[in-house]
């Protein structure tokens, strides 16, 4: 297969049906809808709602049918980032090249921006769940694996101890508990909700959400190193901003070389989950390939 | 009926219910556990799930079916004060005479305690559809309402009306506009996630409906009146705080007779829709009366 084709088409139907997904709200204040249309078109890879969909394709899953929920949690997401952006937080100014919502909104409409597109986002899975032909329960399952994914006990708690962290001494448990949290519980949620709604078998259930975990957490290992080596127009973010907020990252954990020894550890767990799977996989494997050599090699 | 009786009741229920939510998170961090219990278990009144419980109750659903949803709005309300009390939004340090939550854990885990509350009250509803004896269609459909109601074309986007009219000349247009979405969206839901769950005939859906309308608004022009004239001990709010952030308000729009005026019709109207349904409705009327009243006689 070809990756960047594959990749490519997958974005543009994502893209679609985002533009669909906020369409369906009900006349928003105009400031509000172009707020959060702003950060929800910012360039983002949509590497999670891929996942979703890939995920699904895995045990056989319509694409329709997980396409609500894969807009969903890149509508999590976004919001996840707009308020990470905020003074309050990291206090960033540029997001993948761009001035942050708040530069360009102010800071208050960045908090009603993120809370919006968090709030649509389970309006987007409902809508989704109750269109025909899909399993009631199985919607129900998906959305309760985003909140979880999303929620206190997962990305925002994680968010929560990233913010406790900073001016600490990160060790290698600190890290990973941040890490396991804050970046990898969405993309793991992003797995299982394709995995939930093509209607996976125990055991291919498993092994999908092993493939998201590992894949999770080598994701924020592989961005940790960029943030030291990569370059600005790689990242869209400027380089060291982590060291600069002493955040807890695995380079400063464990040092460079580990990092990256532990980003391609994670990587063969993430295509050892797959291996039963065959060609259905294929992307699923690429991605991960992709993720973590991008970082490793830099 | 005695109501204070029936409100006492049904706040034991609603409390009981929402400690039992948050403790089925699997253990956030735990600054934030507190930042949320904070605010939730501030002295809420708990006024919108009891709008819930009480609406469900006119036709027949069963207490335990609606109570999650229950929960998951009063947690909505409550995520939605704590973000409304920023510095970037309304900037107060006090609410329900205590100090309001960025003041206390500061403004990064104030936003995430309210994103946090956000998203779990999703997690609670997926919960409560997916508990055994709940139709799974009117699940989502609740789901959907709140959403909608809290969303960007309800809550949320009132809030942004709110904050851009802040220092413009109120129109009577105006206020109602900011009203509808910021206050009365996500009553109005409460009381249309009882009615759903309780599988009400569209005839009955429509009357529980204008009520929750009527009352929604009702609610917001009461408080906008009991911000001029009543006392902190009463409001457990710094009186004259609209007035000072020059909030759109309806005494500030058509002046304080006309707001009351207004607050009595919108009495009517709600008392008016819930006529046919005789004493199971008796809760649902004897709230309204007591909103309103509470403000107009002030």
């Amino acid at each position: 297969m070809n990756l960047s084709r594959y990749l490519a088409q997958r974005r543009r139907l994502i893209e679609q049906a985002l533009k669909h997904a906020l369409h369906q709200a009900d006349r928003p204040p105009r400031t509000l809808a172009r707020a959060m249309r702003y950060s929800l078109f910012a360039g983002g890879k949509r590497i999670r709602p891929i996942l979703a969909l890939a995920s699904g394709e895995v045990v056989g899953a319509p694409v329709e049918r997980v396409l609500p929920f894969a807009c969903a949690i890149e509508m999590i997401h976004t919001y996840s980032l707009i308020h990470d952006d905020l003074p309050a937080m990291d206090n960033d100014d540029l997001r993948r090249g761009k001035p942050t919502n708040h530069i360009v909104f102010g800071e208050g409409m960045a908090i009603l921006a993120g809370d919006g597109l968090l709030t649509e986002a389970f309006r987007v899975m409902a809508e989704g769940g109750l269109r025909n032909g899909l399993d009631r329960t199985a919607a129900l399952r998906a959305m309760r694996e985003v909140a979880t994914g999303a929620g206190a006990s997962g990305m925002v708690g994680g968010q929560v101890a990233d913010l406790e962290a900073e001016r600490r001494k990160p060790t290698k448990t600190l890290v990973e508990y941040i890490h396991t949290r804050k970046t990898a519980a969405l993309i793991r949620a992003a797995v299982r909700v394709g995995a939930l709604l093509g209607e996976a078998r125990p055991a291919q259930f498993t092994r999908l959400d092993r493939y998201g975990m590992a894949l999770g957490l080598a994701f924020q290992v592989a961005d940790d190193i960029l943030d030291v080596e990569g370059a600005t127009e790689k990242t869209g973010k400027r380089p060291g901003r982590d060291q600069e907020l002493q955040k807890a990252t695995y380079p400063a954990a464990v040092g460079m070389a580990k990092a990256k020894q532990r980003a391609r550890e994670l990587l063969d767990e993430a295509l050892e989950a797959l291996k039963p799977f065959g060609t259905p996989a294929e992307p699923l494997r690429q991605i991960a390939i992709l993720v973590v050599e991008r970082a490793v090699r830099s």
